[in-house]
């Protein structure tokens, strides 16, 4: 599989994935001057700010693996990436981590305000659902399935469950790797997952094969998160584009903080080894996901 | 039609209407214990707040003026409570309308703190797709037709476009009895006219019906929201169970402070009787409307 993982050209793949989503993106996002034009302006800022699509990329990878046409995974990509980015403005709020740089670029509440940045937050994630409701079924899999599978991966005992846990271990420094796991699979790990589910369905994939993704997506979202806590530790804030030592300021749990950076180092892969494992079955078709996967695990920012 | 007004006992109707939604409210939130408990105890402090339960009640009632049952309508009505109370929390934040009290109990980010807040009302948005992805289609409509309604009603150019629009009116005195309208129909009508399709999709109705209790619920909209203003400044806060005069006190834009108390009593009214004329064709079917609509305009809390 290494082979085959280095003969694909994964940022052509990606620059192309990308440009695809952005202007699907483009065209189901109100336009800025949409009355009132402060929150669609707001919207637009921290959708269009240089994001990697990492959810949406994973969401057509999975939908190709299956034999499906990225066309069909397209409202299902972009509605992962609307949550995304609404969670990504609301973590950055003053209450929450209280970031003032994101990509580079001042956060949503330093330019707009912290009520806007709220709104804006609030209306990215009604669009999502907006868009994935424009979705097709399949004979398998109906939107209400899909609906239903991203509101769960996003909500109280998904996504939201890992934020809230997330802030609740700040400072305290008795968490064990059992409870670290939790938060990794709740904040990070089940939307990633459900990235996969996602693009699999709109393939109509069989049972197993929309676990085998589901798998692949759980590894490659604890791997990520072990990743970026590694890179919080290890690299500039003008790299990563945001603050570095971030983690480490705030007392936060991390895997470099409760078992060192070599043995992260080492969770990390074994973690990404796993999602290996979970998509041989796919073979040659499954090399899109398998070059991301890799590329999650030696990326320096 | 007031004869069978009057004759309605609307306050065992409501009642009714409470019981059922509430029993299906708690049986869609998450408990109480569920990790992690704060947010789930979030969740559940602003949704069993008290609150009138109008969108619900609504909802239900359009269904049976449709001649449906409102047991299908139920996933809807309980969605339109979970988006109504997240907008609630939001509102009432710091960075928003700065309000500590909310049908006369605390507000959420008083008691949680403002990130759980925020989070809580985050997760209810969430959830509320989740629940009227659970519901069930009609000949003529689709669940990513209602999914598709409540977005609209909900986002950037319904509710949300609301808030922010009466957020950027705050402190202008120049602002029109049209901008206002913009305002009100944006910030609550929407929702509440959405409230009434959604009851009246879920009951199958014809597109004439439909449009129907759209206006029905446009005008109801627009002079609650009339009255909310009036009642802002001729009464206590101990009898609204929030602050009183806060309007007032933010320069905001209302309808007593464009045209006076009589003037805005009257288009309160006036309202009203469109909304009336709108379930004319309904007959005694929509005597629970009819009731209600009434109640709306005579109300003093």
């Amino acid at each position: 599989m290494q082979e085959s993982s280095n003969q694909f050209n994964l940022s052509d793949y990606l620059a192309q994935s990308t440009r695809v989503v952005d202007r699907a993106l483009d065209s189901f996002l109100p336009g800025p001057r949409i009355k009132p034009s402060t929150i669609h302006k707001a919207m637009r800022y921290s959708i269009f700010a240089g994001g990697k699509r990492m959810r949406p990329a994973l969401c057509l990878a999975a939908a190709e693996a299956c034999g499906g046409s990225p066309e069909l995974a397209l409202h299902a990509a972009c509605a992962l990436e609307c949550v995304h980015t609404y969670s990504l403005i609301h973590d950055d709020l003053p209450s929450m981590d209280d970031d003032d740089l994101r990509r580079g670029r001042p956060t949503s509440h330093k330019v707009f305000g912290e009520a806007v940045a709220i709104l804006s937050g609030d209306a990215l994630l009604t669009l999502a659902f907006e868009i994935l409701a424009q979705s097709s079924p399949t004979r398998r899999y109906s939107v209400s399935d899909a609906i239903q599978e991203l509101a769960r991966a996003s909500g109280s005992i998904g996504m939201i469950a890992g934020q809230v846990a997330d802030m609740e271990a700040e400072g305290s420094q008795q968490i064990s790797v059992k409870q670290l796991q939790y938060i990794h699979a709740s904040k990070t790990a089940a939307l990633l997952s459900c990235s996969l589910r996602l693009g699999a369905m709109s393939a109509n994939a069989t049972p197993a094969r929309l676990q085998a993704l589901s798998e692949f997506g759980r590894h490659v979202g604890l791997a990520f998160q072990v990743v970026d806590d590694i890179l919080d530790v290890t690299q500039s804030s003008d790299r990563l584009g945001k603050t570095a030592g971030k983690d480490q300021a705030a007392a936060k749990a991390t895997y470099p903080a409760l078992m060192g950076l070599s043995r992260s180092r080492r969770q990390a892969a074994r973690l990404t080894q796993k999602a290996f494992d979970a998509i041989k079955p796919f073979g040659a078709k499954a090399k899109a996901l398998h070059a991301m996967a890799d590329f999650l695990l030696h990326r320096d920012y």
